[in-house]
């Protein structure tokens, strides 16, 4: 229909023609959103209580294949009742979260809880948050920080696990300056690289040994899903408690061998940090208008710029430490510059059919994994656009000409 | 409360004790979710008639400030029924998204539907969503293909519109073969470079002249919050209607010089898709295990990752024609290679402080822009980590002991 014929519609002539049945609509929408405020709440207090039950009874929080089975069932149920099977299956798994913080209260212990846990370097953020976890379990937590070295023995004399939890560049040192530990003792750390430190403390410490590597950061509520990697040391058998408390908190633990670890770590954390680091210093350089970019940009553009700027809102030192510490990483930048400037070549020579080219065997390389990371990615990208706020949308920056 | 402790509860001595309040609550929350199902169908069917009705009578289908209210409200009512105000809002959007795209029926016409919208390449997959919009509207559309060309007088003697959608190495030639146009028929095109196609547009043609740059995708169902840059051309108060017309389609238009966006999609997408092809096929030359990388990554390296691996389920042809058609991108690569060789040397020396001043320099140029990225693309993590499928996350990858 034109606007010409829309113009001339008699249900236009007057507004309230139009703005009465809308009205009605609206009212229909409120009081639909009333009712899912209302069943949201009592989901989320019945969760609470399912949580509360499986704490008393040291039953894990999070059970995957009952997580999917009841996806699955949620699923079918939508679909029959005419709604997309993606929507209740993403607003579930949105619901779940908010009950997973929700029933963070009690976890049973896995280990002895007469026996102390010293985080060494427990002042830090993630330090912290893994400290509040072992009390919330019923542990006696106890904090070594850097004044308070003079009563180290006292401190450690009954402890059933040291937890290392300190600056990378300090825990080398602060590795070799612990005092002797119970033989039976756990001494683990969770610094982002795993070979130095678990020498380090196979070398001071005759007992138990076990590197970590929590794959988040301090600001989660729950460890529910939650990647840790662990690298064993030594005596697995009597480090088993601590990978089965991680399992009761709800976290997933791999295991791996601490160079693969850290191979693996140079190539994600440490390039992807000193790449986007690189990224963010030539925009400043350029002097690029972020303001311009960001009008300019669609979902995917912005959540580029997102992840490159993000970093500078987070400690440099941090940033700096992780990728001092990757020994590796001045090796593999070699090989990125050198493929920059191959591919760069072609650039400059028009070598279109040479860039294809590279591009397929990259293509071929990644294979099945490329299409699903494509797939997952605009899903999330999908989400990303859902939570763009309209306001902020419509925001006539300079130059913008929509009608109001 | 020790695992010691939960063993000798009477409660756990018998199974049943535990499993009966949980079956009675697990109902419960079954009951909820039936509930929620019904009351997002019903959601669902309200908005697809205040969609309809807005249609009919030419409404916009996306009023900012009207969600934005109703955003605001929801949010105020959940914290009074003491849900999180966030949650309400993350399913709010979720579910408009959805509603967004069930309303994609019928939009009015700002322009004469009497006169043809011709698509030039209207077989690429952008080309054939735009002709879809255009002819939901009302509008007779015609496609111009490579094999049409003889019958191209005919197909655009009465056009009102001719929009040019070939692929970018295509567009110029494709522009000046064009015959004599209609005097007030608007030409535009939708290529991601805007001042070569402007001037070759106003070279063939005397009369209303606009540039597009569509920020999405093919895949997209609604055009609802979606960013389409234009760049004006010639005779803007003739060009109006479209632009109006993509208002009506839920569009935000953002009007910007041809020179300032060539530059902005070169600093971003030309100079993303480069570093991101030189990030994968580093990768592959390297052989890294992409399994490996995957099963250790967090949610942010598995997104950094789904960055990267994205473009190649992609077209190379199209990539490459982005990145070559970048005039300025090989003087942008010489800038950020010597920031780059300059990190490194920093890396390789040693000079940690010097790596520091580098990135707070950064981070003062990147100012609130950085802290407010950061709470966006966290936040966007937190839905990536709720969307990870559950069975995979604990897929028993080699070298994982975890417990069952």
């Amino acid at each position: 229909m034109c606007l010409a014929q829309c113009l001339s519609d008699p249900l236009l002539a007057g507004q309230s023609t139009v703005t009465s049945p809308l009205a009605e609509l609206r009212a229909g929408i409120d009081q639909a959103d009333d009712e899912l405020v209302a069943v949201l709440a009592r989901r989320i207090r019945l969760t609470a209580e399912v949580g509360a039950l499986k704490s008393r009874h040291g039953l894990p929080l999070y059970v995957p294949e009952r997580e999917a089975q009841l996806l699955a069932g949620r699923r079918e149920k939508a679909t029959a009742a005419g709604v997309d099977a993606d929507l209740i299956e993403d607003i579930l798994r949105r619901v779940m979260r908010e009950s997973y913080s929700a029933q963070g209260t009690d976890f049973p212990a896995a280990g002895d809880c007469s026996r102390a846990v010293v985080v060494v370097g427990g002042g830090g953020a993630l330090g912290r948050c893994l400290a509040s976890f072992f009390r919330r379990s019923g542990y006696t937590v106890r904090i070594l920080e850097k004044d308070d070295w003079g009563q180290a023995p006292t401190l450690l004399a009954d402890a059933g696990l040291v937890l290392v939890a300190v600056p990378i560049e300090h825990t080398l040192a602060v590795i070799a300056k612990l005092p002797q530990l119970p033989d039976d003792c756990i001494l683990a750390d969770i610094t982002s690289i795993k070979q130095a430190p678990l020498k380090a403390m196979l070398d001071v410490h005759g007992g138990p040994v076990l590197g970590l590597h929590p794959m988040f950061g301090p600001d989660i509520k729950s460890l529910a899903k939650q990647v840790v990697v662990v690298c064993a040391g030594r005596d697995a058998q009597r480090c088993q408690w601590l990978i089965d408390q991680f399992g009761i908190w709800g976290a997933v633990v791999r295991e791996e061998l601490p160079d693969r670890h850290d191979r693996a770590m140079e190539m994600i954390q440490a390039m992807r940090h000193f790449t986007s680091m690189v990224y963010g210093i030539f925009l400043q350089r350029e002097n690029a208008d972020l303001d311009e970019l960001m009008r300019l940009s669609s979902p995917i553009y912005r959540l580029e710029l997102a992840m490159v700027g993000r970093l500078f809102a987070q400690s440099p030192e941090l940033y700096a430490d992780i990728i001092m510490a990757a020994d590796g990483l001045p090796a593999l930048l070699d090989q990125y510059r050198s493929v920059l400037d191959g591919l760069l070549k072609r650039v400059r020579n028009h070598q279109r059919a040479e860039l294809i080219e590279d591009f397929n065997q990259a293509r071929d390389y990644f294979g099945e994994l490329a299409p699903a990371l494509l797939r997952e990615s605009s899903e999330l990208l999908r989400k990303a656009h859902d939570a763009s706020s309209p306001l902020r949308a419509v925001d006539p920056g300079p130059g913008t000409t929509r009608k109001a």
